[in-house]
């Protein structure tokens, strides 16, 4: 790479300097960010951050300041070489599940042995017998086989029932032979395949003479455990590139009639009886929806995070950045204005502030909840292996469970399309640079997407949501309903819409939660009426259903935000102040959405539009504007270290131009290859300079 | 690349097979594909289209098949390579401009001679005297100079007025010496500029004396003409990779008092006197307006085509995907249900595919209004070199000229907004796939995506286009209005804003697009009244702005879309059905749109509650149903060659999972490496092969 000049370097950006911008935002604003901080996540798990950064920052191979310059190959490359170290790190410092996970958190990368340590190892260890454990789990543990889970086909994601792939039990021998009929058939999309494993967890059609038992779980090896090549009759390789998660290594697989012992049925659940070849039943399988629940509470308090990434960045970078004057400020103050001052950069990055706060309290309080009810069922836990399992019936055995699955899947599409979208406003917020890889944003917005799709698509799962919400309503009518929040809203609605609603959403918290309850129970009896007295086909009221979930998800947040600020623990952990501010997030975020969703709410005649009008113009334009002078210090809060962020426009010491300068001109691998411009001429005037380049890349 | 086994050869999908399927497709519908598309496009365009695609294949250069696997340097490389031939064949074809933008646009990739070809050789025709025409111009349509337009600064985008870069004339010795004081004067972004030009036309600050005269273009060599290095004190080089266009070598340079002579100073509208010293005033700088507004027209148009790609692609292939059963669909049903029978697909991508048809006969009403308005003001040509002006002042000669300005304005920003943010929405309608690079999707939509923000930032046109409806609204309560659409609308609406509105959006087409009509107008007496009569701040009403500017361009796309529908030449061209379900498109686009922005259209008493409910519940969701047997035929009238869309997803034969499956198994270079995947080993198990792989990617 060539250095730059000294001329070059003795160059400094006009002033004021970031530094000093930033140092001016964080002195404007007196909100304790480690107060917060230490209520948010604990001050405990912030120490223990810190500690894993600084082992982390010690090994040369988790080195970031190439990883936008490279190719996909290097990069997948790269982060084989960092999953290794990881894993070796892993043992060395007895980390545990959290710590290993804040470690991935930190490097920000998927690598090829993800699905191994998530999905593989979960299934094996849930769905299999001891004797599997022995066999198989005990050795996935020390990674001396590496494998993932095949469920997705080429031709079926979300519907599992419509795999392909057959696994029929050979009596004869007391085998399964394992096949892909079809080229749709072909496991794609599985992660960890492609290059790294040598065994699956493959899910088939089991069948037994000529009947299909539906999809089952089997243990494939697939390649050969020294030459690392395919074995025989198995075709495996990776998938090709993608819009992100370039780091990994999903694949494809086909089976040609591969052949494997009984006991490579994962059979905690079902097994064959090898004596009487006769299949022997599922012992619990509702149970699932537990683990389902858990895990999609997990992608909501997650969603508050990954969202806070891209608002720390453009929060920060905005607060930098000076472009033109403000029209109408007074001649003594003749500066550029900083884009954060702009109302329209504000509307567009505030309510998105107050998104993160409120996703976060809402994860928080669905994993409680989740943890309460655990507890209360004393339940053995359940299966973690079906993903996006399509739109199952609900009927688990109590109405708080079925409340809170209903919850996790309305919450999980609204905190997911949330973040993916707001990461995107975020990178366009920055103007021109928030498209430079160096913004850091694109990539990891990139990198976030799949979750909008996996462990349950966000437009099916709003299906589930109203199927559920339906179920409430029909029970509340028939006066049979159990008690849980969803009932309580629909039984106050059903009471009270003959003599109408007056929220005072501007004046009162308390009206404004209720109207977001009253729009989703409207909504519902809306819903009920198309499909019960209507008979509308459920097709043509999916649009239908998909506005009802996402009224329920955002009521859910609204709540759930509400209820943290005012829980005693609150007050008790962060001073005054800070309750206040967080409250004014709260009434923005609320605001701001009822504005957004104004339609139905007007509708649903829970508000006026003269309130609307008020919330638009006055209510939320104030909040702005008392929210503004916390900016950087709420988004201090988050506490990312500039590592993990690895953008230049969203650094903690403000120095983004020199930092964009510095990556482009002294870390970027193009700048050592001289083109040659001519039209008849060869591409490249330096060819040996190319060589050394593609070593790099 | 290995290649697939035998057995892996003779596997096909699961039926129906895709091509069964669109086969069925096409059969359904009776739209007349050649016809539409003539009538869009002419004959003669689509024919010459195919002329230059059969050129384009002959070439092994523009061999698409590495283009999703390549690093940056490699597809940099390439691209440069394209531009090269395409510049031979240019030559040798004698191809016009449109035919060398078609090629272009068949290759669908920038690449690193863009911006010579175009904003450098503008640049210097417009704004050069005829002697620098002989100096610079000449040599630069041979390509014996390569040049670019360095504009943008590290620190300073829309705000021309704040660059840095300094251009200071020396009396003594007739020269200018072009300097960069900061770190932030640093050119940045500018294309072409990289690794590839030679010469810059650079924008600087004119010094004569201590006096600054404001932003003016120079031309600077910047590169040695044959060993292709930086000239001394000029530090310049590529600005490293971003979220898409990294085909395009986007560029950084830095000036330590570089000295150019007088004559690079491009003199057609102002200079400086050698003699005298003196500044000589520009001739007519308000021309600029005039060619301002055709280049946002072109990207309105272009805006259409955009989109229809992405969902040329999502509509074949949603007709190819089957997933679940339809729940109630009769067990004599019993097959998986095609994506694009959904509704929840159908309410994301049919609007879009009314999108494509309203933008584009908007694209082409605006052009065809510039034209004749050009005609008829028969002006001289004006310079095109101002990009991203900033939001200057409006006052041009007439008032026609001045709605058509600030008409393209709010265009361009809804346009380039709708194209942008509907790509990915169509990515995401083909679920998991949507995020394989084979989609053609996101590569795509990462490319269009700093179309936003040139030409004027999407948000910043918004303040133009409000200052201009704040005026003529000031005019028309004056009773001083010219005679415009604007003015004429605004008046109705003071006319009749005490009788009320009572528009039947529903049953009358001329009342649909007047109710968007008299949104805009309440939007404008609103922000009227806040800014004159509240005193309210610009900067307080940004936000209002904004919506003030969307509701505007919306209601220019439904007028415009509207009219083409009711001109005689469109009844003569094409036949009664096709009339009718582009009528069916029209209404979709309108009915939708003002369901999405229901509450404004409430706010301003142009419609009642119910009739939103009705236009939601019941016409759009009729009108989705009555489109939905012609979604097929309607993209293939957009005529995109599979070579063009370079999509598995999207091929016109529906033969979608064998590409999938062939670009992921056989022209996947990743598939070459062996990894090693225990952690305590290397990560590449075949070293030998890596090379292979590296010299291809």
């Amino acid at each position: 790479m060539p250095s730059n000049p000294e001329w070059v370097k003795a160059l400094e950006p006009s002033g004021p300097q970031g530094s000093e911008l930033l140092a001016q935002e964080r002195a404007k604003s007196d909100l304790n960010v480690d107060q917060l901080a230490e209520f948010m996540f604990t001050k405990e798990i912030l120490q223990r951050n810190e500690r894993i950064l600084n082992i982390l920052l010690a090994e040369p191979v988790f080195d970031k300041s190439q990883n936008y310059f490279r190719g996909r190959n290097a990069r997948i490359e790269a982060a084989l070489a960092r999953g290794k170290r990881l894993q070796q790190l892993q043992v060395q410092h007895k980390w545990s599940k959290d710590e290993f996970e804040t470690a991935n958190s930190l490097i920000s990368e998927p690598t090829p042995y993800g699905l191994h340590a998530s999905m593989f190892l979960v299934t094996l260890r849930e769905q299999g017998t001891p004797e599997q454990h022995k066999l198989f789990l005990e050795k996935a543990e020390k990674y001396q086989i590496i494998g993932c889970y095949a469920q997705t086909e080429l031709g079926h994601g979300s519907n599992v029932r419509g795999l392909e792939t057959t696994a029929t039990w050979n009596a004869d021998d007391k085998t399964f032979t394992i096949h892909s009929p079809t080229l749709t058939a072909s496991k794609w999309w599985i992660g960890s395949l492609g290059k790294t494993a040598n065994y699956a967890v493959v899910m088939a059609q089991l069948y037994i003479g000529n009947k299909n038992y539906g999809p089952h779980p089997f243990v494939v090896p697939i390649r050969d455990m020294k030459t690392h090549e395919p074995l025989p009759n198995v075709h495996v390789g990776d998938i090709g590139p993608k819009f992100g998660y370039n780091t990994m290594d999903n694949g494809f697989l086909l089976f040609k009639n591969v052949k494997i012992p009984h006991q490579n049925m994962l059979a905690r659940f079902s097994s064959i009886d090898p004596t009487t070849n006769k299949y022997v039943r599922p012992s619990n399988p509702s149970l699932i929806y537990g683990t389902l629940t858990y895990i999609r509470s997990h992608i909501v308090l997650q969603s508050g995070s990954v969202l806070a990434r891209g608002v720390t960045i453009a929060t920060r970078y905005c607060a930098v950045r000076r472009q033109f004057q403000d029209r109408d400020a007074p001649a003594s103050e003749p500066g550029e204005n900083q884009v954060l001052n702009y109302t329209m950069v504000q509307i567009r990055l505030l309510p998105l502030l107050a998104a993160t706060y409120a996703l976060h309290f809402t994860g928080r309080g669905m994993i409680n909840l989740y943890q309460e009810n655990q507890k209360r069922m004393n339940s053995t836990a359940a299966p973690e292996s079906e993903r996006a399992p399509g739109p199952e019936e609900l009927n688990p055995g109590t109405d708080l469970l079925a409340d809170l699955h209903a919850t996790s899947c309305a919450l999980k599409a609204l905190a997911s399309t949330t973040a993916a979208e707001g990461l995107e406003v975020c990178r366009r917020a920055c103007g021109g640079h928030g498209y430079s890889s160096f913004s850091g944003i694109g990539s990891w917005y990139a990198d976030y997407l799949p979750t909008v799709t996996w462990e349950g698509d966000n437009y099916m799962l709003t299906q589930q949501v109203s199927r559920y919400l339906l179920k409430s309503a029909r029970a509340v009518l028939k006066g049979n309903a159990g008690d849980n929040d969803t009932t309580r809203i629909l039984s106050e609605f059903v009471r009270r819409r003959d003599i109408g609603a007056a929220f005072d959403v501007i004046g009162s918290d308390d009206d404004l939660v209720a109207a977001f309850a009253w729009r989703v129970s409207f909504l519902t009896f809306e819903a009920l009426r198309h499909r019960d007295e209507d008979k509308q086909s459920w097709n043509s009221l999916l649009v239908d259903f998909w506005r009802l979930s996402t009224a329920h998800a955002q009521y859910m947040v609204v709540k759930n935000f509400h209820e943290a600020l005012n829980d005693p623990n609150t007050t008790k952990s962060i001073d005054k102040g800070t309750v206040a501010l967080l409250h004014k997030l709260f009434r923005l975020y609320a605001l701001h959405t009822l504005e957004k969703e104004a339609s139905e709410f007007y509708s649903s005649a829970a508000v006026t539009v003269r309130q609307i009008t008020l919330a638009r113009t006055k209510a939320v334009m104030t909040l702005l504007e008392e929210i503004r002078p916390h900016a950087v210090r709420l988004v201090d809060a988050w506490k990312f270290p500039d590592w993990q962020l690895d953008s230049s426009l969203g650094r903690y010491d403000g120095k983004v131009y020199e930092d964009m300068f510095y990556r482009a001109s002294e870390l970027n691998p193009l700048n050592s290859v001289v083109f040659d411009p001519y039209p008849d001429s060869k591409v490249l005037f330096k060819k040996d300079e190319r060589q050394n380049l593609r070593s790099k890349l």
